[in-house]
């Protein structure tokens, strides 16, 4: 007898970045980080709960336009490991099949991992029919080593970690400051890489400490939090986006003068800071931001989002302009994928 | 009766920047700063010293082709104070016609007020017949507001200011570290900007405080300054290499995060920065620097210089590839171009 499950969840675009790991592992950060979760860049992931006499998992997963595969090496073992951790966990033995795909370039700096952890998490505990609370949940999607994940698993904005006492493990997951209708926010995404980068996160993470910088930023970073969850609270967009974009350039900076240094822009990047530096000249309130990857994502208000998808669309270098927005969040599925 | 002099001046290239002055107008740098002089990138200047009714300057330079024409009121107020400068030091009276032109793009980041005011400062001199130490001349340089200037007076591999107490005013000059036969290095530039950027350097500097990598980066230069001084006296280049093309990375970190934010960057910037460390790695020793502005200089030993060019000239967004390399420094030229 077998259990399925099926969920779609979001990825989310972050206004103040995780970059830094106190465990890199168990995803404990030094210091808290927000974002907005997104609506139309999701994973989509299946989990099947087998008790068979095989202990193997099975991973797919499917990229573009072609049918399920078997995922590659490097993807197939984050995702075992963490099937592993999540048995464990749950003491439910047996094993599982997965398959899963994105509505997005993965490994480009799109937080795939969030996305694609957050939906594996659940979809995980669906098959088991486990309920649990939501921070359980986040704090589950975390331990998948991608500690944007335990943002994913909740909708509109969110914080993580909750500060207080006694946070680290288990108890380590992420809330929600303000839910998606309360600000509907766009985010216009200039995708100038499909291609995965040459430096994964999780090795960004590692080198971030090596810059001379990060110690500085860490220290503006109580300041830049507090101006974010006060710009959520009070739908102040004109406190949030300045905010948001140096917190970008400067996880930037940090990661450009680590040792080795970590180069995530492309020269696309380039032209959709300039255009969207000029958009504003213009009038128009938009803001740049970028994850640990070449895309930008323009954070703009609904009235603001044709002129600044009109204005990217035509840059060189922009493979693609996605429109995107703050989302509700994951949702079960009734069609399956296995 | 007049006296003209010609001068042809070098640019040069900073290893070690000037970024942040104590006295912007007086050009009184925060942190010394170490060049290398070049050669085929030049500034020639001629200068006319009259004594009749008028008391105005003439201005007039050359760009690209075309003949030489009256100055644009940006540029000739900066070199009219600048003669009122040297006119008011060497109580010279009477008045000047200054006519100037570039071997490379002005005002792109390719430091041709250095090579143009230290033209201007050599050819005043001549055509007012002063002679003096070159320590002075410098000096006299830098007191048109490029501090850089006060390096191009000089060839070879320089630094600026002289370490040591009692360094202000007119005692602020330049000195050479190794001259140019010591340590033939080339310089491949790339050049991907040859319109005037955005933001002048002087601007740049007048931000640079207000960066909250600033202070790091001045408590970095120790070091850098003694590893780039170590590299000159030993020829080391797999010493001076990491270090200058860091050193790069960190002024535009500086820009970038300054307020209001300072992007001296092209798209073609990111391009070049990427070939040159793939040209590392297929062992290649090249190593990128940028002055404020968006062109890449790319310094490498003279062996290696046909495949740095060859590499850098196919780059989507490269404009032009220049070959350059370290210079002897400013000569007097029998031809005048008033």
């Amino acid at each position: 007898m077998s259990q399925i499950a099926t969920v779609r969840s979001p990825s989310n675009i972050a206004f103040i970045k995780y970059w830094g790991a106190k465990d890199l592992k168990k995803a404990i950060p030094v210091n808290p980080s927000i974002s907005m979760t997104l609506d139309a860049c999701y994973s989509r992931c299946s989990v099947e709960h087998l008790q068979d006499d095989s202990s193997e998992h099975e991973i797919f997963w499917r990229q573009g336009e072609g049918g399920f595969e078997e995922a590659p090496p490097a993807f197939a073992v984050r995702v075992r490991h963490h099937l592993d951790t999540l048995r464990q966990i749950t003491g439910c033995g047996g094993r599982f099949r997965v398959a899963t795909e994105n509505s997005f370039p993965a490994a480009a700096g799109m937080a795939s991992s969030a996305s694609g952890f957050s939906a594996l998490t659940l979809a995980t505990l669906g098959a088991l029919g486990i309920e649990m609370p939501v921070d359980q949940q986040s704090a589950l999607a975390r331990l998948s080593g991608s500690g944007s994940a335990s943002r994913s698993v909740l909708g509109g904005y969110v914080e993580w970690p909750r500060s207080g006492p006694g946070q680290g493990g288990a108890e380590h997951y992420a809330f929600q400051l303000a839910d998606a209708e309360a600000w509907p926010l766009a985010n216009i995404i200039a995708l100038v890489q499909t291609g995965p980068k040459d430096t994964s996160s999780l090795d960004g993470h590692r080198r971030a400490r090596t810059s001379p910088y990060w110690r500085t930023r860490q220290r503006r970073l109580p300041s830049r939090l507090a101006a974010v969850r006060k710009a959520i609270e009070q739908r102040d967009f004109a406190l949030l986006g300045p905010v948001v974009e140096a917190e970008a350039i400067d996880l930037h900076c940090v990661a450009m003068t680590s040792h080795p240094p970590v180069f995530y822009w492309q020269p696309a990047t380039l032209t959709v800071l300039e255009a969207v530096r000029r958009l504003r000249a213009d009038g128009v309130a938009a803001w740049s931001t970028m994850d640990a990857g070449a895309n930008v994502h323009v954070i703009c208000e609904p009235q603001d989002a044709d002129a600044v998808a009109q204005c990217l669309q035509g840059l060189e270098g922009v493979e693609r302009v996605m429109r995107d927005g703050v989302g509700g969040g994951p949702v079960r599925e009734e069609e399956h994928l296995l």
